[in-house]
């Protein structure tokens, strides 16, 4: 089944705001077995939008179509649906009773223009949106599907899980459900995972396995499909258990979870605290562990020793020999780790560029202090300063990670 | 003229990235005063990009493709061109020898497919990609241009301002030529700007003035038209030193001028350096202030103080009435401006969520000590943790600047 998403909203064009709402679609759609062949963008005019709706209901068999369902006068996606289908509008009285009364719920008189969210074109569903004014529309037509959401993300998605979806998957006959599960893997490369999971891959139908490589993670996705939720995790478990017992300390998280958090959590199970000094990424990585909620339990703070007069006289670290060596990162983790008084200790310190300070543009160097051990990795990043320090800020987390779990990488 | 993107990917029909490359290009376009109409995606599929291709060459008078030009197998956008223009894939010879030679000096062989990123369809003009080893092309073909740009952001915006944008102002040269120039100011509202260029917005038709709000600044555009671009910047000229003048010191740059250079150019014009004590922003100042090349030599480093005792023991601050105030702002800002050694202290310090800490959450201090004076400023802002954390960083920077620049801020 192949389903196709317009995003309506001169704003798009105009670059003001991101099509998310597109990758979001795209990625339901990929998990529940659907094909998505083209993308559509189009500006808040009645005969583009009509044309551009032409275009997907002719290829398509389905079309969700965001945005444009608003109270404004520029919310035209209604309208262009009835040009395109010689569908007359309607107006559901019942809604437009029910919405008038929750703005008086909230003390407030409902704009005549709210009125228009009541209307639909004739034969269509209004799908019932809890979070906004505007209700979703579905509309058969012609063996086509054409659903309107809103083009407010949080709605949209409300939308698209609780409606859409669900009739897709009955129209494709396939009352089944689909559930994924993602394994994230840090430190090996995509070629070296597929080796060691490929008897798996090759045998994977129903659950599927597929990798997918994004800002240095590889990221395992095994997919089930069964009549019910139940039966297609069980379906997923013994697969999940399998890859993550050959993928070994490189599996960090699942599904939505990020290093930082993980790193977090780990901290806090072992009672461990941690302090940070930073050279090259200049902040970069306290800046990440910063965003976890709660952090401060675990977090000591950090030294973004710049100069090397501040490596030396706060960190207690001898630059005599330069400042873009194993030794200094070791030693700028030792001397954090004693300044703030943490338990564990990281120090990053390179060459980012654009010029090279002592070692080639892109050599950046972690080390890792705990009270169990010490380790300390060169490593050589690819591109220009803002992508040489976003990798390092990266690779010091993971890095962390494993040292604070005991699993120490290889010099 | 009328301008279409079409982005190829099925990394993003599948939802796994986001076009922002459109978005980017939409904005760009809408500055210089192009008209966009569609966007598309296509996913990597050579007959349905030959199509995405041909609806856009029929309805735009050029199309920008972005993605598709890499080195592996599934890079067709070449090739999708060539089939769409009816002309042969030929290759240079010359860049293919001089990307082998790139390789080398990084040590490494060049795989036999990057050889593929010397091709293009006869009669192209390849666009030199400074930050990667696929060049971009242009095409002038019956009359349209088409433009195929890398998908990597970095890269696809370098190539659409060097050699995008001017090729299509050049190509609307009929209408004579665009030039715009943006006011970036901060700290005031929009409709304080507003009100104050009020009577040269209202006489403001060529130049035109145009106001834009983004991540708390306020831009002013102005935009001319005129036969030639010496031309169109001398209407510019007087009306850009009106617009300053009024406003005074929220100026802080033009064009696509950020505060993180601004900062750092006046300090190096003052001969002073600076630190920075964190708190709630746990390093982002420090993290955004080391984007700028060369800012260690007015950098010095930063100190993350996250935990009470760490804002004790190593900046020498008295916490024993709460951490989050204006007098611990200030403390930071004089202990980390003395222990670091530095000319100029910036101190923060906030409740940034989720959970309040001392104040309300939203609640952002932020202290400056310069050899000339100190300043303390505390903001409410809204949104959750990340949001409040992300303004408080750029309002920091901005407070620095103002405090540099001696024109200090009301309490």
């Amino acid at each position: 089944m192949i389903v196709e998403v317009v995003a309506v909203g001169t704003e798009l064009l105009l670059g003001q705001i991101v099509n998310g709402n597109a990758a979001t679609i795209g990625s339901a759609l990929a998990l529940n077995g659907f094909d998505a062949h083209f993308q559509q963008v189009v500006g808040d005019n009645h005969d583009r939008m009509v044309a551009a709706l032409g275009t997907a209901t002719e290829r398509a068999d389905a079309v969700i179509v965001t945005g444009g369902i608003g109270p404004t006068q520029d919310d035209i996606t209604r309208e262009a649906i009835c040009s395109l289908t010689g569908r007359a509008m309607v107006r559901n009285e019942e809604y437009a009773d029910a919405l008038r009364r929750r703005f008086e719920a909230l003390g407030r008189e409902m704009p005549e223009n709210n009125r228009r969210q009541a209307d639909h074109p004739e034969g269509a569903e209004q799908l019932p949106n809890p979070k906004g004014t505007a209700p979703g529309i579905a509309l058969l037509h012609e063996g086509t599907w054409i659903f309107a959401l809103p083009g407010v993300p949080e709605e949209m998605e409300q939308l698209l899980n609780d409606h859409v979806l669900p009739r897709l998957r009955a129209a494709s006959g396939d009352d089944g459900t689909l559930h994924s599960r993602i394994i994230r893997t840090w430190g090996m490369s995509e070629s070296a995972v597929a080796h060691l999971l490929d008897d798996l891959y090759l045998a994977s139908t129903n659950p599927s396995i597929a990798f997918l490589a994004s800002g240095g993670e590889i990221k395992i996705r095994i997919t089930a499909k069964a009549e019910d939720a139940t039966t297609a995790l069980a379906m997923i478990e013994p697969i999940e258990r399998e890859v993550v017992s050959r993928l070994g300390s490189s599996v960090f998280g699942t599904d939505e979870e990020t290093i930082e958090p993980v790193l977090v959590r780990l901290l806090a199970d072992k009672g461990w605290t941690v302090a940070l000094a930073e050279s090259a990424t200049g902040g970069l990585v306290a800046g990440r562990l910063t965003t976890v909620p709660g952090v401060s339990s675990v977090f000591r703070g950090a030294i973004v020793s710049y100069s090397p007069e501040v490596k030396d006289a706060v960190l207690g670290v001898e630059v005599g020999g330069g400042v873009v060596s194993e030794e200094v990162a070791v030693a700028m983790a030792r001397g954090v780790r004693d300044r703030l008084g943490a338990d564990v200790g990281i120090g990053i310190t390179g060459s980012a560029g654009p010029e090279p300070l002592e070692r080639e543009v892109g050599t950046m160097i972690v080390g890792v202090v705990t009270p169990e051990g010490e380790g300390v990795r060169t490593l050589r990043l690819p591109g220009d300063r803002e992508r040489v320090r976003t990798y390092a800020t990266t690779a010091a987390l993971h890095l962390a990670r494993l040292a604070v779990a005991g699993s120490w990488w290889k010099r």
